[in-house]
């Protein structure tokens, strides 16, 4: 059972890239001139909003459902998710025919329960304000006997996520550069932890960084006090993808030990950056993908460096909002 | 000099691969379950439009400017175009300090006259209705002996754009699959005729299509008479980069050799394969990169074979007109 370990190393990360390898797209890290001149230094663009069902969350996914027995595929799978690891763990589970449930905010946008819907999930919606969604999984995990995939605390999806960080290193190798520093979106932290891990076993001089929307800053703040701070009841954001209320538990250490810190983005930050990921790179970035971008453009004088790679994590927006970037910014 | 040779072998395309792949993206071949579904076959995007510039014209503007002499980089370049092979070439000349003059039409998308100006080209205004931009380019021509650079009746830039179809068959062979078809946007059918050789020399057994707007189809009437066809003056399209009026001199002759045929598709299909590029894909497609997606969509009997390989050439669109596409489609 890979869920009873609590620590996770470099090799972890390798062997979730050789199981899934051929599962998933090596997405590119494009670049733009006229984006480097905006930011006033070179950007590279891990652009993961182009794998399989619109973000990173297929990489943990496939890594922990390719583990599953025989008896576990049969009994299922149960998650929370605001959308994206909901839309991952439908495809994975429609791919290895796994019937699987998910638990969905039911103000979740549309584009993403309707990729959920397709892939044939069965949903369970739940209120954001009044629900305990981690409750109302446990209780169909017992009467089902299905396993639970969390989103970000468990090591096969943290070694799924991380695998993001090792094919940065190789396309860095490839094009004969470096770079100074890795901005990443960040929710729970999985993403972040497993890419930080990678980045960080290849090259230790480039220096890691999460990125969070401003009233969603729990792991900014969490690494400034040295422990996990909590949200504002009240907070709001429009990366629906990035809204958790404390760093997770196995993710917070790993993020504590390796990242240099925090960043932070508003809403009109993160509009912009979808705007510019649109004109300059060609990109469909949703608005929690768009966050890393979004932070490096407010706070440049707060990351140093000549070279950062940015990773757009995930590209499932609704049109009405996609519009209104595009147009306004 | 390349401009004195009127034809073209699989050599001239490795030869310009050599030459250019350090300087163009090797643009992902993507492929969506959901489109797959859409489409009841299998389909894999190669996503030009994540290339530098958001055009494939980066590959033929390298490949050409690359191979001039010192004392012809000295007197620059003029060029003819209605938008990418202009942004394209100002990047190039741009980077290899070659001045540019560009005649561009007065109705051209703001995004592409804005990506020349950007680069420091000098920008020459006509009427796309009353004046005649060969003539206006030869004349800057034989006033600054500068040299032509057409958008496609040229060997080197055919050479150039042909380098997608060797990407293409490198990036079958690393998927370990293979396709039945290839179906590319066709304006003066410079990157269908390189293409198609690339692909014709590596699988003969492949077909190869071009794609119109449905009022420019003279490539496609052009290929059934067996000579070159034009389209009537009084045609429109909203997709800017593919209104040429009759098949280029070099590229035709290749075409009719090598084409299964040209499928069209209207304004309202290309619209609609925006709309879906943006949902499943990601990707940001202006109208002349989405027709071959387009023409699939709405000629699904005329194409036959269970893998389709779909060109996606560029994706320079201004906004008004893609929020249009994906919150009516």
């Amino acid at each position: 059972m890979t869920t009873s370990k609590t620590s996770i190393s470099i090799a972890d990360i390798r062997t979730a890239y050789d199981r899934i390898k051929d599962h998933v797209v090596r997405t590119p890290l494009l670049e733009s001139d006229r984006l480097n001149d905006i930011l006033g230094r070179r950007a590279l663009i891990k652009a993961e909003c182009l794998q399989r069902t619109g973000s990173f969350k297929l990489r943990g996914a496939f890594n922990r459902a390719l583990q599953l027995s025989a008896e576990q595929r049969l009994a299922g799978i149960v998650a929370w998710s605001s959308g994206n690891h909901a839309l991952a763990l439908a495809a994975v589970c429609n791919r290895l025919s796994i019937p699987t449930v998910i638990v969905m905010p039911d103000n979740a946008p549309k584009s993403k329960v309707a990729g959920v819907r397709y892939y044939g999930a069965e949903i369970r919606f739940y209120d954001r304000q009044t629900d305990d969604r981690e409750a109302i999984g446990q209780e169909i995990a017992a009467t089902r006997g299905a396993i639970i995939v969390p989103p970000y605390d468990d090591i096969s999806i943290i070694a799924g996520q991380g695998t993001i960080g090792l094919e940065i290193i190789q396309q860095l190798d490839e094009m004969q550069t470096h770079a100074d520093a890795v901005i990443v979106p960040c929710s729970g932290g999985g993403l972040v932890a497993g890419t930080a891990i990678a980045i960080k076993n290849a090259k230790p001089g480039i220096a890691m960084y999460a990125a969070e929307p401003e009233q969603f800053d729990e792991l900014a703040r969490s690494l400034k006090s040295g422990k996990p701070e909590s949200n504002a009841a009240t907070s709001v954001s429009i990366c629906d993808a990035l809204q958790v209320m404390r760093p997770g538990n196995l993710t917070f250490p790993i993020n504590l030990a390796l990242l240099e810190g925090g960043l932070s983005a508003t809403d009109e930050d993160v509009l912009k950056a979808i705007s510019i990921a649109y004109t300059h790179l060609k990109l469909v970035v949703e608005p929690g993908g768009a966050v890393a971008l979004a932070a490096l453009l407010s706070q440049k004088m707060n990351v140093s460096g000549k070279t950062i790679v940015i990773v757009a994590s995930g590209g499932n927006v609704d049109p009405t909002l996609f519009a209104e970037a595009i147009r306004s910014y």
